[in-house]
C-alpha cells in the first residue's frame, strides 16, 4: 500500500461524532445545579465531548499530552523571518532540556511534552522526549518549486499519526494537543489557509514572530508567488501539503487524523495548527468533530481558517508563540467542560427537581 | 475601635505594586526564548505579578483557594429572580457536598473550596469547608430601605477579610479567588456598578439567572428606585454597601483588600465579585494592582465595572454562574504568566544572546 493509501486509510476510520451523546449531554445540562445555560460556552464543550467519547458523560481527560512537531522550511531563503534556521534545532533542544515555554505551560496543565523531528534542517542527539521520523532535512523553497512534494507529505503525515497513535494506545493519553516549531513556518500556514479557504495571500499572511513592513510584504509577495505557481487543489490535500505546505504542519495533520480515529479531543494550538486542521477536514470531514479550538492566534489566517472549521476559540490572548502553548492553556476548559457533567449534582437531588 | 475603623485601617494596609519588579519583568521577557511579545497578555499578566509579588520573577501561584461567600437579599420580595430564596443555602450545602459547578472547576486547577456564610437566610449546618460568620439573616429589600447599613456592612467585609487571611496566613494559600451564592445577587451588584461608575440602571442590570423581559423591567425599576431612594456617594464605600450592597459583596471586597494587603494575587470572578472590585477601590485605590479579572460575565454590568477598573477579562466564555467558576478557570493563566518567567531559558543561553 501506498503511503498515500495509508493516509486515505487512516482518514476513512473517523468516525462521526455520536449525535445521540450530544443532545443527551444537552438534555444533563438542563438537569444540573445551575441556571440552564450559565456554564456558557463550556456547555456546549461538554456535549462535544460527549460526542467524540460516544457517551454522556464524558470521561474527564486525564493525561494530556502536546506533539510539538518541527521542522525546517526552504521559503526562508526568501527572508520570511529575521529568525535563522538554526534556531528551530537549538529550540528542539530548548524544549528537550524543558527551559521552553511550553514546557512550563506543560507543567501547570499536568500534560506530557512529545517532541517530533519530522524535517528539522540538523541532525539531533537522542533524547527521551524527542520522537525522530525525520523525512527530509526539511522543505524547499515552496515559492521555486515543490515544497516537498506528495509522498513526502504523505510520509510526515504518517509520522504525525504514529506519534499521537502510540501516546494514545501505548502511553493512557485522553487528550492530544498541537503544537509547531519551525522558524519561517507561518509562510506555509498563510499558503495552506489560502489553498482550503480562497482567501487572498494578502488575508492569510501574518508578521510571524514579528517581522517590519517590508518582511511583511515580502512574505505575502512570496506566499502569493507559491499560490500562483502550484494553483493547489483543495480537494487534493496530500497535493495541497506537498506543494506548499511544512513537515510539522503535515505531522499535525495526522496527530488530528489519528486523534479523531481514537475518539480523543485535539486541543489545537495557533495558527500552524489551524491550517493542519484544514488539510484534515480535506481528508476526513468527520475530524473537524474532534478538534477544539484551543486559542486565536494573534496571526491574521487563525481566524480566517477557524471561521471556515465552524471553529470558535476558547482563549483569546493575543498569543503567537506556538509550541502548543496556546492549546495546553485551553487544556482545563476541556476538562472542566466534561467534568461539570460527569460531577455536577442535579436539582432534582437537591430537592428542586 | 468601631468596625468602619478597622476596615479603613485594613485599606490602608495596602501596598502599592512594586513599579521597579514590573519593569523587571517586562525587561526579562524580551530575554526569553520566545519571540519578544508573543506570549501577548500573559506577558503583561507576568509583569502585573511581579509587581504584587515585588520581585521578579515572581513566585508562581501552587496552591490557590475559592472563597464562595454567601448571602441572602430582601429584594428578592420584589420578584427580581425566579428562583426561590431556600436556592442559596440549598447550594451552599451543595458546596459542601462537593456537587456543585465550583467543586469541579476548583478540582481541575487544585483549589480549596471555600464557603463563607455571611448572610444566608436560614440556619446552616457546620461543614469543615464553610466558616460561619452569618451578619444577618439576608439583608432588607435595598429598594425599599437600607439594605443593611453601615455597621453590618463593615462586619461582612471583615468576615470576608477574616476568611483571606486564615487562609492566606495559615492556610498556606498564595492565590484568592472570589466566588459568591446568592439568589438574587445580581440586582444588589447592579446598584453598586451604576453607584460607583455613574452608569444607569438600564444598562448595568442583567437577566442574572436569565429572567424573562418582563421581570427585567422590573429588575431595571428596582435597581433605579434603589439609585434614586439612596443617592449613594461612591466616595463613601461602606455607605454605598450598606444602602445598596449585599452581604457578599460586601465580604469579598474584604476578601481583594486581605488579598492585597497580603501581596496575593485576587483573580475575580463575574459581575459580583466586579461590583466588589469598584467598592474595594474605593476603599483602597492601590487594591487595583493586585486584582486579576478572570473572566468576562455575560451580565452587562461586568464589561463596565471591568472598564472602569482598567481591567482587561482573561477569558470570556459567555459564563455566568458565579460560585467563582469564572475566576478559577483563570487560574492556569495566572501559574503559566509566573512560570514563563521563572523557568523558561534565556537566548543567550540558547546561543542567541
Amino acid at each position: 500500500m501506498s503511503l498515500e493509501d495509508r493516509v486515505m486509510e487512516l482518514a476513512a476510520e473517523t468516525p462521526p461524532p455520536d449525535e445521540r451523546a450530544v443532545a443527551e449531554a444537552r438534555q444533563r445540562h438542563l438537569t444540573l445545579t445551575k441556571p440552564p445555560g450559565s456554564l456558557g460556552r463550556l456547555e456546549d464543550l461538554g456535549a462535544r465531548l460527549a460526542g467524540m467519547a460516544g457517551e454522556c458523560p464524558p470521561p474527564a481527560p486525564e493525561s494530556p499530552a502536546v506533539v510539538v512537531c518541527a521542522g525546517d522550511h526552504g521559503v526562508l531563503d526568501q527572508g520570511v523571518s529575521p529568525w535563522p534556521r538554526e534556531v528551530t534545532a537549538a529550540m528542539v533542544r530548548n524544549f528537550c532540556a524543558g527551559g521552553a515555554a511550553v514546557n512550563a505551560v506543560a507543567k501547570i496543565v499536568g500534560a506530557r511534552v512529545s517532541v517530533l523531528d519530522v524535517g528539522v534542517a540538523s541532525e539531533l542527539d537522542r533524547h527521551p522526549s524527542l520522537r525522530g521520523a525525520k523525512v527530509r532535512l526539511g522543505t524547499d523553497d515552496l515559492s521555486r518549486g515543490l515544497a516537498m512534494g506528495r509522498e513526502e507529505a504523505a510520509r510526515a503525515v504518517l509520522a504525525g499519526a504514529g506519534v499521537a497513535e502510540e501516546l494514545v494506545e501505548s502511553g493512557g493519553v485522553d487528550l492530544l494537543v498541537t503544537g509547531d516549531m519551525g522558524i519561517g513556518n507561518t509562510t506555509p500556514a498563510a499558503a495552506l489557509i489560502s489553498a482550503f479557504t480562497g482567501h487572498p495571500a494578502g488575508e492569510t499572511t501574518g508578521r510571524g514572530t514579528g517581522i517590519d513592513d517590508e518582511t511583511y510584504d515580502l512574505k505575502v509577495r512570496v506566499v502569493r508567488e507559491a499560490l500562483e505557481l502550484h494553483a493547489p487543489d483543495p480537494g487534493d490535500p496530500i497535493g495541497v501539503l506537498g506543494a506548499v505546505g511544512g513537515l510539522e504542519h503535515a505531522a499535525i495533520v495526522g496527530v488530528i487524523l489519528m486523534g479523531a480515529a481514537c475518539g480523543a479531543p485535539v486541543v489545537l494550538d495557533g495558527v500552524v495548527s489551524n491550517a493542519a486542521a484544514l488539510a484534515a477536514r480535506a481528508l476526513a470531514p468527520d475530524s473537524v468533530g474532534y478538534v477544539v479550538a484551543g486559542h486565536l492566534s494573534a496571526e491574521p489566517g487563525a481566524r480566517i481558517a477557524l471561521d471556515s472549521l465552524g471553529l470558535q476559540p476558547l482563549l483569546d490572548l493575543d498569543m503567537r508563540l506556538g509550541e502548543g502553548t496556546g492549546g495546553l492553556l485551553a487544556v482545563p476548559l476541556v476538562q472542566a467542560a466534561a467534568r461539570a457533567l460527569g460531577e455536577m449534582a442535579t436539582l432534582e437531588e437537591l430537592g428542586f427537581g
